[in-house]
């Protein structure tokens, strides 16, 4: 996917603030960052969203929800508390169109969730 | 877990509006609707948090989400657009410690989320 920013990102043709890598994710600082902590956590496999997820796709999904976990534990926020959010398409305000979960943390979060 | 709310919403001991279920999830409107489409997703299975989930969750983490997607599409909110929002935690503002996921949509949903 040539043309996809986070393509890009994953093959290092474009630098990110990496804060994790293993060979099926990858999690960088988001540019725009809404509390202390905010990543966003992708696949290296393009998925363009959820809704382009396939059924095929539920470890891969699976293992992105534990590795936020994972990263949420390490950037000591396993008693504070995180919140995961996964937007899709034009209502939600999806930027950029591989599949990303954006992992907040080190702040109350406020309700509604936007 | 007989003190926990989703658990006696799971076993038809408190009334929810139901949306949909099957072996592994259950799905039902918030009680505090914070968008026009508002539900929770939650495992049949008692797990407190993402917090404790554990490496052999990963496949019903994986379902959880690809459900969320399937009923996003029933809600008709395939092409607008919908927001997951997984809260851990007390910075999260998690009220219910059987792990949930929430599916907003219907209408524009602002960022920062929360």
């Amino acid at each position: 996917m040539t043309d996809c920013l986070f393509c890009h990102i994953i093959n290092k043709e474009i630098p990110s603030k990496l804060v994790y890598e293993d060979e099926q994710v990858l999690a960088f600082e988001d540019i725009k960052p809404q509390a202390p902590v905010h990543l966003l956590i992708i696949p290296k496999r393009h998925i363009a969203s959820l809704k382009e997820a396939e059924e095929n796709d539920q470890n891969l999904l699976g293992y992105i929800l534990l590795a936020a976990r994972k990263i949420a534990r390490d950037k000591g926020l396993a008693e504070s508390g995180f919140r995961l959010v996964i937007n899709t398409g034009p209502d939600a305000g999806q930027e950029v169109y591989h599949l990303h979960v954006h992992l907040l943390g080190g702040r109350g979060l406020g309700w509604p969730p936007g």
